[in-house]
């Protein structure tokens, strides 16, 4: 491979960011994801918080982001709502980042958005509930949701997102080069596994 | 891991059988394919070409299949047809030969079967068409269906076979702790990569 480039997909909870932003520091290529939001948003004119939810999550409704897209853009978005909009820019913008070299990007459908570059790994990243539910209460603390309700919101909206705008169905074996279970393998195990696999290429 | 356990899932053409075979001779444990299936024939009094096809792949219509079920053990039969006694008299020898130790056993919904086991680590092995497709005219030799055509036929059935027995969808990553594209990995480095990951748990 001339770049590096290496997609990660994941459930929520599955340590899947974590896993990425290792495997960024171990092979010193850039790690993108607040970089992507923050340029996104620059070039939308969208809040970087709006990006980093609807951008990955089931298409949305807020109104603050209609009037946002519109009232910034309303000269490309005949036809497009606040959703379409942010998928083509989001698109456009992780097209720019990977002519630029190596990267790993966690999320974003970037393995749909990059399924025809020859330079691009995909790799998705899961574990069982307990294995999810018990580590997103350790990083991200209690919420007036139970931990199991949390991972099914936040799957289920990745999931309609995922299949909304690629036509796929999420967390299928044969979208990616490698899938991980990360609560059987373990983080560490995924991180060097992915690393030793990418250096051996 | 008390006992090393490995289910091995594949595409048709992905090199999933040849894979298992080559960890299974690295780990120095048994391998059960054609053993697996001499001794469902045995049980049940099935030809062993009718196991290996009708065990694995979409519920079949065999008459004779039927007449080899029904004749041999009428006793056992009631209410089922002879695929779902196949499907009872596999999932039995494969409960027992694991009962004996530590092996690996490629297809026969073992993942499904061997779920709740403990020791078992389940994988699932996948390559894009074109290779898959170059492999098997390497491996099986030309026949009068084209690649293409053998290798959607064969999967759809397993596919549907799987579905049938289990509820589960085929090829679906949460149903594995690991899935490789064998066509992008290479299926040497795929027998690497589970050798040394099984080694290292």
């Amino acid at each position: 491979m001339s770049k590096t480039i290496i997609t990660i997909s994941r459930e929520f909870g599955s340590g899947g960011r974590s896993i990425g932003k290792s495997v960024a520091e171990a092979l010193e290529i850039p790690y993108y994801d607040k970089e992507l939001i923050k340029q996104v948003a620059e070039k939308t004119g969208f809040a970087p918080e709006y990006v980093e939810n609807a951008g990955e999550y089931a298409p949305g409704k807020s109104i603050l982001a209609y009037f946002a897209a519109f009232s910034g853009r309303a000269d490309v978005m005949g036809g497009m709502n606040a959703s379409d909009f942010l998928w083509c820019m989001q698109r456009q913008v992780i097209l720019d980042l990977v002519e630029k070299g190596s990267c790993v990007i966690v999320g974003r459908c970037a393995d749909y958005i990059l399924k025809d570059n020859p330079d691009a790994f995909h790799i998705f990243v899961h574990a069982a509930p307990a294995f999810r539910a018990d580590r997103i209460v350790r990083l991200y603390g209690e919420s007036e949701k139970k931990p199991e309700e949390r991972l099914r919101d936040k799957d289920t909206r990745r999931k309609v997102n995922y299949k909304h705008f690629t036509g796929r169905e999420w967390g299928r074996c044969q979208n990616y080069h490698l899938s991980l279970d990360s609560g059987v393998i373990g983080v560490e195990k995924c991180v060097s596994m992915i690393v030793e696999l990418v250096r051996s290429r």
